[in-house]
């Protein structure tokens, strides 16, 4: 399978990783599943306490529901008004029975940055066999990021999400860490990940890898950009940005007040305009979103709550359709 | 997702089933990791016991064998020199506590038909609450099957082995009868798989299923024609065949007693004739065949035991050419 090692080692390669530290998966999904069961199971002895907060995206909230279930305890640590982790609550929750720690590298819904740095240092200081499982989906190929260096144990990584074909994702697990797999059979991928390998679906996640972080800092230029004018027709329209103003540009998440979020979606949809209400993988659930309640953002005002996406495909040319269509949504359907 | 939905309209047509019977996954490995441990983490009041054969492909067995470490008990029934159950070792086998029975519709390496009807018969006159959970990996496609007809609640299925993109497979669940989820989230596919679907890999499998079944008969018919004309040449070669004569045209089993089964497959692969020793998930482990050791074949034979898979692409024209490499193979490389 020389095609799909290669793939390995180019993922490896742009992640300062070595090969064997990668493991291809469906998606980003499976690897969160992955990575946080697979790790408590084969490490049952490091404890059973993990650590996360009210903002991680649905997977992870589903696992640790459900390894609650099972006899795990977990401790949620707070966040503050613009979602970044609350350090006195984490340093207050890791013990010495502290396995895993699970935190999201860029919120998927409001675009806050996790400060990696600190939560490494004050995870060491109060465990430092503890390890650290990173949901880098929304931050892969975006935002720099190398396990290694930023002292992460595990990572994991979606496809779709850098324009690779949905189906494929992958997982960093740091050399020396053993996971229970979560798929077992014929014992490809060292054992990791059972299933035939399909060299297709590594490629392109490879390629695609690739093709963002070449474009990266570029595309994080052009982005800025196109966020800052987009934020500004919604302030000029008398919205309110909910996202950090030291957030990835990526992801713009603002209320409308005039609007339910319902409403500004299907309105700027007739514009040829999509956006979201909250994550998107739970979006059928009518509920006001989880992530800004934990950063307190007023239950009214969420329940306005818009998420625009951007990629390094978004165009400056489109601003002006963009204002254009907000005002003649306003005129139109404001309450 | 109104196309990932029609996809799933188009397996479950083929099959004779409902669509919220169908579940897409990313392959066949995991589709018999969610059925056999999602039926039973969802169902520990039926008991925990599983009745399965000495001949299924490695990822079942390995999930029994991780099972067996986890309190389940198994009871693997012996196959006759065919490669079918021993019927009454099966009588005896099934047990009030008996949750699940999971047995392979063609077996991969020799092409064994199950006669399903008996399997069903004998399973309901001894246990009508066991569910039985069928690997059709090799007979999609190929031998008509449909679950509902056949009695059968569980089926897993691959799509690159009915020529799809490898990275999905589909997994049938009868209706009422409830799993664990492998993958949890964003509760995708009814909950019972999540993550972002891939309509591309979905319309794929429906593609590719619509298009064996299509050409099914056809297919196997001239799939028949070839699989007779090399067994003669591998018999006029002092070979012998193992696959069962009754089996599937799809899968040719046989030993060439003055080949190591390696350097047959070297010599081969020298004209461009691709074959495998064993299951292909596991052929790195140089061990000789659980399944023909099952069936009772002579271990020295069995390490002779060449897998040679045809397609409906295969063709009739290549006869000629395999019948010349034969030839060439032995006149050089024969003991």
């Amino acid at each position: 399978m020389e095609s799909f090692e290669n793939s390995r080692r180019r993922v490896a390669n742009v992640l300062g990783a070595q090969p064997e530290e990668i493991v291809f998966t469906s998606g980003g999904t499976e690897s969160i599943n992955f990575a946080i069961r697979g790790y408590l199971e084969a490490n049952s002895r490091k404890g059973k306490h993990i650590v996360s907060t009210q903002t991680e995206h649905k997977a992870t909230l589903s696992i640790l529901e459900y390894l609650s279930q099972c006899g795990y305890e977990v401790t949620y640590i707070g966040v503050d008004d613009l979602g970044v982790p609350k350090w006195e609550e984490l340093e207050n929750a890791i013990r010495p029975d502290t396995a895993l720690l699970t935190f999201t590298h860029v919120n998927n819904e409001t675009g806050t940055i996790l400060p990696i740095r600190t939560l490494v240092e004050i995870k060491n200081r109060k465990n430092r066999s503890a390890v650290i499982h990173l949901d880098c989906v929304q931050s892969l190929g975006k935002i720099p990021f190398s396990p290694q260096k930023d002292g992460i144990d595990l990572a994991s990584m979606s496809g779709h999400k850098i324009h690779a074909v949905k189906g494929v994702g992958a997982i960093y697990i740091k050399k020396g860490i053993r996971l229970q797999p979560l798929i077992i059979g014929g014992g490809q991928q060292s054992g990791y990940r059972s299933g035939t390998e399909s060299i297709f679906l590594a490629e392109a996640f490879a390629l695609a890898l690739e093709k963002s972080v070449e474009n990266c800092e570029a595309a994080y230029q052009k982005v800025t950009r196109i966020f800052d004018l987009v934020s500004a027709i919604i302030i000029s329209c008398g919205g309110v940005i909910l996202s950090p103003p030291d957030g990835s540009k990526y992801i713009l998440n603002a209320a409308m007040p005039m609007f339910e979020a319902e409403t500004l979606l299907h309105a700027l949809e007739e514009h040829d305009i999509f956006i979201s209400t909250v994550s998107a993988c739970a979006s059928k659930n009518k509920k006001v979103s989880h992530v800004l309640t934990a950063m307190g953002i007023d239950k009214t005002l969420s329940r306005s709550a818009v998420r625009i996406s951007f990629s390094r495909f978004s165009q400056t040319d489109d601003i002006e359709k963009i204002s254009q269509a907000f005002e003649q949504v306003i005129e139109r359907y404001a309450l």
